[in-house]
């Protein structure tokens, strides 16, 4: 038996949504779990039940759930675990990368580098070599496919050394920070970052495409900096860099031109 | 009568995609537009036939398109117009809000702000006031709400004087940002900002609450910063943050529990 969460102790939930119903059956009605993993009820009806239904005796005994229960079930507790992994993850913005930023040069970050990630999946997602592509799991993918680097630090598309144990320093700190989630978060959130990794999929195939094409593009605008600073060459670029057209062959097109003109330009050495 | 673009004048295009026909008849067929806006064969087919259809006449002259044409016809110069936005709004890494960060408590830019909103949408989403929301549209809407503050800067949420014109500074923005898109992108990303900005959808009110959440939240987490270095009061905080409610009564209950100890705390002034 577990005793349900004694919503009438905080005070100030009860202020926004005061009690409507003292009945102890209506709860446990609602909080039953469905052995299918499928709520035999509208969720709406469950969620509205519930947020109004904050008149439950304290410490009253509910059944033990079942792992699939109703999901709209409001546990305080769960929302403070998932709001410290988000303040944790506030740790991706001082994780740099070595690509620059276009205009003040500044070495870019983590965070930053994700979301202009998604806003190129918005913009460009048409590109893709698949006309129907699941946009939300490629946005989901690449929101969380850094979050791992809080812990393993970024490892520069170039460091032969560092990429050679990437996957499995990477591997541990996925374990830690997407196990800061409730259970079955940990789950999706993991199985997102295997599936990017794995690139086995459309949506991940493209994701990885555009992982790729956004630190060369940033390259070709600030005259090669990145490249220079390590003296990465042509060669090494095309190698890296042209699995983008196993998830977009237009935008692969459109990367060779721009080393091509790199290297005319004389910001990449041709070799 | 509109010119298609001249594919054979792309070097690298045709290395990758060589010419198989060099049949006027196949283009112009695949080029037509469909009335209902339709595609009448199967997407998969038109961007195949398109991406090894290069071989058409250079200047050949196509029909002038409907609004609603095949999408998936290969523009190059789309795609080059399309880069040029993503290289502009790169500026958005630039553009610094009044947060700092729970760690190194510098400043928070407006792309990692939006990052981290679009974390907080994967992991909190649950706690909507409607259990089935579109998250994707609710993550399009963050990705670029911010975007309007490269022209416009950033607006602290508690200058009332800076408020006082915001939408109408934005709105000029709106139109130079968005109207480097792509005609028919202008008119989806004009959109969803508008959507954002109304608060009248179930998910834009959302996005609006986790765009409110987030800064309180890193305030709680930095003894109160943002709000120590403006002097800003615990009525301010609420009645600017209350609408939060209207996206998730969870997540406001949340909220004004990490208002009262932060008074409590001091470091929010009781007023």
């Amino acid at each position: 038996m577990r005793r349900l969460p004694d919503l009438r102790s905080d005070r100030l939930l009860l202020e926004k949504f005061p009690p409507r119903s003292k009945s102890k059956e209506e709860i446990v009605w609602v909080s039953q779990p469905f052995p299918s993993g499928q709520a035999a009820i509208p969720p709406e009806i469950v969620a509205t039940t519930l947020r109004f239904g904050g008149g439950l005796e304290s410490g009253f005994d509910a059944p033990e759930p079942l792992p699939n229960t109703c999901a709209m079930e409001f546990q305080p507790e769960r929302l403070a675990q998932q709001v410290r992994f988000i303040v944790e993850v506030d740790r991706l913005k001082e994780i740099f990368r070595q690509t620059v930023l276009v205009n003040s040069r500044r070495r870019e970050n983590d965070a930053e580098h994700s979301w202009h990630l998604c806003l190129i999946v918005l913009t460009l997602a048409e590109h893709a070599n698949w006309p129907q592509l699941d946009v939300l799991r490629v946005l989901k993918m690449l929101i969380i496919h850094d979050l791992v680097e809080i812990d393993a630090g970024d490892t520069f598309a170039y460091d032969t050394a560092g990429m050679a144990n990437q996957h499995e320093r990477e591997s541990v700190a996925a374990d830690r920070i997407f196990g800061m989630l409730p259970a079955d978060q940990t789950r999706e959130f993991r199985a997102l970052w295997d599936e990017f990794e794995a690139r086995g999929t459309p949506e991940s195939k493209f994701a990885a495409a555009v992982d790729r094409f956004q630190p060369m593009l940033l390259n070709c605008r600030t005259e090669g900096a990145a490249w220079q600073n390590h003296g990465v060459t042509r060669d090494r670029v095309i190698a890296r860099n042209s699995h983008i057209a196993e998830g977009s062959a237009e935008l692969w097109a459109y990367a060779e031109r721009m080393v091509a003109e790199a290297v005319a330009a004389g910001h990449l050495q041709d070799a």
